[in-house]
């Protein structure tokens, strides 16, 4: 957090204060080398926001891929701490040209046409659908905000940044991060069960199953949950059209407006059957 | 807008009913046939989307630097519509390398650091910071985001969507738009005022003033509205340490947590001096 002064300019008095705030500052992450992405975050935890944003661009597939990731340069360098470095493990090969494509290469073709179905298409036959499984319980999904905000130290000081948190199907939280962007919050909480070796999630006890995210549900995040092999995503707000059919094709259960102990369902409703009351 | 089926699994039936969600597609931006953009956007104003866009990034200054902006491609087309095309003016002279710079070129340096002091340095010598002026009521930031609300039908109906507006200081909507992402709508209301050749905003009547958000407030959004020359933001969050470093020193006054009649106030308060009580 970062301290700054703050009026109140519709008070009676207009006082002056100071003011808690959430830190943005740029991170750079590079790979062997090479620059792969700039994005504005909170910092802290970057080797986890390094390593979960490789994920969830397919570039690495899990915590073997990965050599070291540190900071690079000395503490006393101006800017230190904002270039992450990650280098490959020995032998791992990185598939460093998905970035190119995501980016630009798959989307366009000849026939200048960019579209959702394909996009979707695009990213099941690189990862096909999440696996069947594990049963969810529906209360679970309807308090996870609640587990969710208990992780969020640094929003109950400054209101202004985003939490993501990873549940087992109990409810155990398995990592959880906060950043003033959404991704950014995502991909650092991936990375985390990245590190613990639980990415790609496999079916199990006290496995990664449920992605809480304290804002919207858009495209890239299902995709990253649905890389991570997560079951299901809650999203205390809405989800975009696209978000929703990656959500079906990928075998992902969402649900949106998680609030007041209600939620709404969009997809892949057979997670709860066994929560459903006998008829 | 798009139909999608949903249930609310807690109450008492599990009801499904059909929901109206925010439509998230890609859109890529290409200039001169260059792709330079992909960004998951809520399909319409997409020329808008892509002006802003450009703006925004320094690509273009003006709308005397751009010839044509259309959608590629024949209505026939499976994507069509998801790729917009913008062409130089004759004898325009477009900043294509901003984009790289801006990207990787100039925040790196060979002593291995990026960081926030640095980033706003280069975009004040770019831009340089945004004239004095003009007076701005405090009442009328307080009720800025009740203006802005009244513009966003989509999220009326979906609430999926985020909405940016651009007020005069007399608080006329003189353009807005929705978008599931922060940044687009933000992009789209000042691509929109650069075709009414409104930007950059020149100080007078009707001026574009005042640029409300309804999310938060990240270094990002303060940089579009400085590149627009708009003197103030008001956003419904929070904003980020980098946001008010940067505003500070743009000379850009920001207004966070617009609520209930109420704001807070980090930055060039003197913009209101003149509905301040006389002492």
């Amino acid at each position: 957090m970062s301290k700054k002064v703050v009026t109140r300019p519709m008070s009676r008095q207009g006082q002056t204060r100071d003011d808690r705030v959430a830190v943005e500052e740029p991170l750079e992450i590079r790979v062997a080398s090479d620059t792969v992405a700039i994005t504005m975050r909170t910092p802290g935890d970057d080797p986890r926001l390094a390593l979960g944003f490789l994920l969830s661009e397919g570039i690495i597939a899990s915590a073997a891929d990965v050599g070291t990731v540190s900071h690079c340069g000395k503490p006393t360098d101006e800017g230190y701490g904002n270039v992450i470095e990650v280098t490959p493990a020995s032998g791992a090969r990185l598939q460093l040209e998905k970035l190119e494509t995501s980016r630009r290469g798959t989307l366009t073709t000849s026939a200048c046409g960019v579209c959702g179905r394909r996009t979707i298409d695009d990213l099941l036959a690189t990862a096909g659908p999440v696996p069947d499984g594990p049963l969810l319980d529906r209360a679970l999904i309807a308090r996870s905000p609640v587990i969710l905000r208990v992780t969020q130290a640094t929003f109950e000081l400054t209101g202004g940044v985003h939490g993501a948190a990873v549940l087992s199907p109990l409810g155990e939280v398995l990592s959880s991060a906060e950043d003033v962007g959404r991704h950014n919050a995502v991909d650092k909480a991936l990375g985390a069960l990245l590190q613990q070796g639980r990415v790609p999630a496999r079916r199990g006890d006290g496995e990664p199953a449920v992605l809480v995210v304290s804002g919207r549900c858009s495209f890239e995040l299902v995709q990253k949950a649905a890389v991570a092999r997560l079951a299901c995503i809650a999203s205390v707000s809405a989800a975009s059209s696209l978000a929703i059919d990656l959500a079906e094709r990928m075998n992902l259960t969402l649900a949106t407006f998680v609030r007041n102990g209600e939620f709404n369902l969009y997809t892949h409703p057979e997670r709860f059957d066994r929560a459903l009351p006998q008829s």
